[in-house]
């Protein structure tokens, strides 16, 4: 399988090792203060999205070339009540801007980290929702998530991403009133 | 229960025709054309986005006080890249910015035909978003989603209709796609 330099050290950045290695793939862990060059093919910005900024002037030409997976669900967290990103626009969109010479590919951000780890959201396989431009960056992640036993779908190219951080915010709303657990939210039955 | 006025006949609005039913409100069913009245405590607007303005035309002093449903998907049907309404509004936010003495509430546009009328998406009881500013009116709504067997969650206040429609997007880009059936899409699992 692949080999993932995954940045960050969290709750989402632990599962997403999980799987990849749970479907055979090499992972390495890198802190975000950490300066160790990134040597998968895939790297992982598993940071919120305030972090991500300083990760990409630090590493942005480490990052040319390779399959940069955007995980974020750009929360304004001051107000709970909208993103910080623009409205017709998505975290995704500005990091690909950031970074041109990089495939960036939206998946993991409408699965809960409790989720992958399972594998299951209530009795429904976990399903990574995956966006982007670059058809053969897509299928290199997708695999990764399929190799686990989990289900990879192509949610579009990455202005889907603009949907998928929308669902993204709307589930952890929903988590955090209480309607669903972080253990739940939106499971995708083909 | 309630007494639901529904205007539309098409497959959408049958179905929430036959979930009100089952929770044992009554239904006026009237043609998008039609000039009857609507005597219903609830008017549902299950057209599509681009006949709503016509209706709120011709119908907008009758639909002053009145709880008014908001179904639409404003997806711009041309491109399938989109939707028709400003990035940082949604179709609820501008019915009810055309009718500001009723007061709108989204629901049923993250639940395809199919899964009102079974019930279930998959084997999870089918769950109903429901955004509105007005907390009476969205528990009318949900109390006639709720007495059919079926699961409304309060999604939050009506700015959240921007999150629930491209959920209602993202979904039908699935299906369309043949990514889930027309059957399945979005499971909300507590």
């Amino acid at each position: 399988m692949a080999h993932l330099s995954i940045i960050g050290t969290g709750t989402m950045a632990q599962a997403i090792a999980d799987v990849a290695r749970k479907g055979g793939s090499t992972v390495d862990l890198i802190g975000r203060g950490d300066t160790t060059p990134v040597t998968g093919d895939v790297v992982v910005l598993a940071v919120p999205y305030g972090a991500v900024a300083e990760i990409v002037e630090q590493r942005g030409a480490e990052l040319a070339g390779k399959v940069v997976v955007d995980i974020t669900n750009p929360v304004d967290f001051e107000t709970f009540d909208g993103l910080v990103v623009p409205a017709d626009s998505s975290a995704a969109a500005e990091i690909q801007a950031a970074l041109p010479d990089s495939r960036v590919v939206k998946a993991f951000n409408t699965t809960f980290a409790g989720t992958l780890t399972a594998g299951t959201v209530g009795d429904v396989t976990t399903t990574v929702l995956v966006a982007g431009d670059d058809e053969d960056a897509k299928r290199l992640v997708s695999d990764v998530v399929d190799a686990a036993g989990l289900r990879a779908v192509d949610a579009g190219p990455l202005r889907r991403a603009r949907e998928l951080e929308a669902l993204g915010f709307q589930q952890i709303t929903l988590a955090a009133s209480e309607k669903v657990s972080w253990t739940g939210g939106f499971a995708v039955v083909a």
